[in-house]
């Protein structure tokens, strides 16, 4: 298992007139978190996709448990439960406020496509290499 | 069962840098496809948040299946497969190219809350009454 | 001169906690008038992508007049006052609701790139042959 | 003057598809910045919100001179040129990359209003005893 934490205060943009974070807008933020594993790993989203790879996401799940509110400061747990494989890489988000209060559950599936050809490709050595060592 | 149809073509400022409609926005798609439905039913989902009742989403579940394009005009169709109980209702959407691909699929289901207290309640009278006819 | 008009619909997730249509949205509702326009001239601002030209945005500027409001019909009025040159294209977009009150002025600027070079080039000349007709 | 400084970072959901920082979400940026000066004041504009004013944007310009990328760190740097007078007040963002160099200008006007009436207050005293000691 390898888990990563980053915090991200809620815009105002972000909320509906509800004065909820917008229901979509979570997709955001489990982005953000995504991003920030594979950044703490050493490498960077960005580089993979100059490498010519790219990760779509293929499904998302998410569990509304409370809402995040404007100007919360929202604590973003990704977590990798399990070594990728077959083209895919799952990661799940928990959402926290400042209370602590568990607000949000997430799950995101991407697959690694060769950005040129579109075809499913395996996990890059260089993403393999780093995650190896949390799954051994 | 009750289901409508609803269009929407994608705009610039919805794709992102892979060319593709971002995971995130499907959920502003799936609601416009879910107000749209509420509409053609003779009530607007406005008047129910007059009336004091919100509808927050508690699930969203999406698979991705092909990407949706830039200036691509998507067909949502939202379907009500079951009669809401249990203080929830439950839109099953699905997304559409022109060359009628199956795009994504996608369910988010709704709690009927009073904004004032916040509380579960059941589904409006007047929701009710109106979908009563689709599933006798 | 030559003017367009685009309905668009207020989404949810559109608006702000304020219950406003947040600020910087209006950039979409600008764009989504600008391709409308360009489409009704029987072109596609995605053609012009094809074709190697692309159109960033180098100025933005707005007013806010009144709100437009969650599930407002807005009337988008995109309006070319002056034929293109130097590079530059700028439309001036005026937004009302459906009581006809003005909500907001906005204008941007865009400047024909080709995409490859990044170099300013001439308004294509179908654009070009197809405006002329308003302009002469 | 006062002036402070903030880092966002481009998140892969704000690019468009020609890979750039869509022009909508400058104001996002901008707002990240104005509510970072308000805290960094020792105030925030929830609080501010809380107490029955709202600030909604009335006025904005943006110029944009180089793309913000996906992934680039960019510094927002905040100015507030003048003392606020006449209900209003006028942030002043400029928006760099890594390299130091100059993206974006932007400015945006906000106005001051009791959120129950709707009518236009002045800047709350809260908010002048913090600002006075950088003008005076």
């Amino acid at each position: 298992m390898f888990s990563t934490v980053t915090t991200i205060r809620v815009r105002y943009g972000e909320t509906d007139q509800m004065g909820f974070l917008y229901y979509g807008n979570y997709a955001l933020y489990y982005e953000v978190g995504r991003v920030d594993m594979i950044r703490q790993l050493g490498i960077t989203y960005k580089e993979l996709e100059e490498k010519g790879i790219i990760m779509p996401v293929v499904e998302l799940k998410s569990k509304y448990i409370r809402p995040a509110l404007y100007d919360d400061l929202i604590t973003v747990k990704t977590i990798l439960r399990e070594f990728p494989s077959d083209h895919k890489i799952s990661f799940h988000s928990e959402l926290y406020n400042e209370k602590q209060e568990l607000l949000n559950i997430g799950t995101t599936t991407l697959v690694f496509l060769d950005a040129a050809t579109r075809q499913k490709i395996s996990m890059p050595a260089v993403l393999q290499e780093k995650l190896e060592s949390f799954f051994n």
